[in-house]
C-alpha cells in the first residue's frame, strides 16, 4: 500500500557560509511550502549548531513533514519531503544551485508503505485520509 | 561524502486502533531515543489528525531527526530515523510487532550524502560537526 512519496535531496558543494544561515533556510522552507501549497501544522522546529556547525528544521505539514539537515564542514545539505498527496515536483536542482550555490543536486523519489521499496520516477501518491 | 544514516521504516497490518493512539506512539519514540542514546533538542511535535485519523510525530535530534506517519485506514505505520553519528541498530521488526501488532515490518537504509545513493546493509555514518 502506498501511502505517500518521499524526496530524499543531496545538495553538494554548497556555500558553507550559507550552511550556517538558519534564515536564509527558514525562506527556503517557506518557498517550497508556498509553491507546493503545503500546509504547515505548528511551529517549525529550528535548531542552529554553535560554533562552525549547520543548522537542522523540521516542519509538520498536513501532507506529512519537510526537514533539512546542513554540514557546513563537508559543504553539504539533505532535505526531506514527504507528502501523503500528490504535489507538483519542486525545482530542487535549480532552486537548491541558486539559494546555496550547489554545484550539484541529486534527487531520490521513494514510495512509501510501497512493497517492494522502489525508488520511483513518476509516483503517485495518494491522499491520507482523516481531518485536520 | 556521506553525512549520515537514514532508515525508512514501514510497519504493516498493524492494528488500526493503536495507529490512533499518540500516548502510544510518544512511547515508541522515548524507546527508540532512549535504546539508542539519542538527545532530543527542544520539544517533538505531534499532531492527531480528526475523526478516524491518524498520528504524526516528529522529533529534532542533536544526531538529525526521527518521524513517524501513521495511516490507520491502511494499517501502515511508517518511520524515519536519521543519525548524523554511528548508532546501535534498533529492533524494529520486533519492536514494531509488539507495539502495533504489525505482521510486517521493512527496513530500508540509506546512506545520505552518499554517491551515488545506495541502499546498503552495514552503513558507517558519521559524526557531524558542531557544538549544540
Amino acid at each position: 500500500m502506498i501511502v505517500g512519496t518521499e524526496w530524499l535531496v543531496e545538495a553538494e558543494e554548497c556555500n558553507e557560509n550559507l550552511l550556517r544561515d538558519e534564515k536564509l533556510l527558514r525562506t527556503v522552507f517557506s518557498r517550497i511550502i508556498s509553491d507546493l501549497g503545503l500546509k504547515t501544522l505548528g511551529e517549525p522546529l529550528w535548531h542552529k549548531f554553535g560554533g562552525a556547525g549547520g543548522v537542522t528544521g523540521l516542519v509538520m505539514l498536513t501532507e506529512s513533514h519537510l526537514a533539512c539537515h546542513t554540514y557546513p564542514e563537508h559543504r553539504v545539505a539533505t532535505f526531506n519531503l514527504y507528502c501523503c498527496r500528490t504535489r507538483p515536483e519542486w525545482n530542487w536542482e535549480e532552486n537548491l544551485k541558486e539559494i546555496l550555490n550547489a554545484s550539484e543536486v541529486r534527487i531520490t523519489k521513494i514510495e512509501r508503505g510501497a512493497k517492494p521499496k522502489s525508488k520511483i520516477q513518476d509516483p503517485k501518491s495518494q491522499t491520507a485520509g482523516g481531518e485536520i
